[in-house]
């Protein structure tokens, strides 16, 4: 998994309790997650297909191409996560050519499993 | 399609005769190519996945993660491809935010088909 611990120093952290559902597929998405503590299952069609834990993030696509949600993201554990919405992840992109790397990466990555599905 | 019609101009343009093999899968890649001119099909275990036309770009995957190509890309027609390879692609990421923003894009897209699968 590629580093991007430094996306729990974001100042919008929020809390979910083990069991809670963070978004749900065909929602609308204004944010991405990476998570500060705790667990993600990310699910289609109710299978859990990634689990995420610390470092992890989620929820990229529908800030990248303004699409709804692909997935349902459920708290596996209790979890403290750092929220980035679309005007931050921006900014990072632009600040931070290593972030634009590492999330093509997450992405380029997740694409690779999908194909071997 | 984002896009990528600067990588037109890149300074590395190769041609490629129809029915031509540009790259196959579980080879090592050193660079992506963007569409001059021409058609190319991306394939997975013998089936089209994908035809991108001019302004398309494929052979992303290796460059951002360094694994072997996931499919082969075959010219569908007489061609003309702009090669870039991971140092002028890593350029390119710091230098234009809003090219490592498309290329997120397409990569997205990719895996938003891949899912529905």
């Amino acid at each position: 998994m590629p580093s991007l611990e430094f996306l729990r120093r974001e100042p919008d952290i929020r809390a979910f309790s083990e069991g809670e559902t963070i978004f749900k597929a065909g929602e609308t998405g204004d944010c991405m997650y990476a998570i500060v503590e705790g667990a993600v299952n990310i699910k289609i069609d109710g299978a859990v297909v990634e689990r995420l834990t610390a470092g992890g993030v989620f929820g990229e696509m529908a800030l990248i191409d303004s699409s709804p949600r692909s997935a349902t993201a459920v708290a596996a554990s209790d979890c403290t996560l750092a929220a980035v919405n679309e005007k931050r992840f921006l900014r990072l992109v632009e600040l931070t050519p290593n972030f634009a790397l590492q999330m093509m990466r997450v992405i380029t990555q997740r694409l690779r499993r999908s194909s071997h599905h």
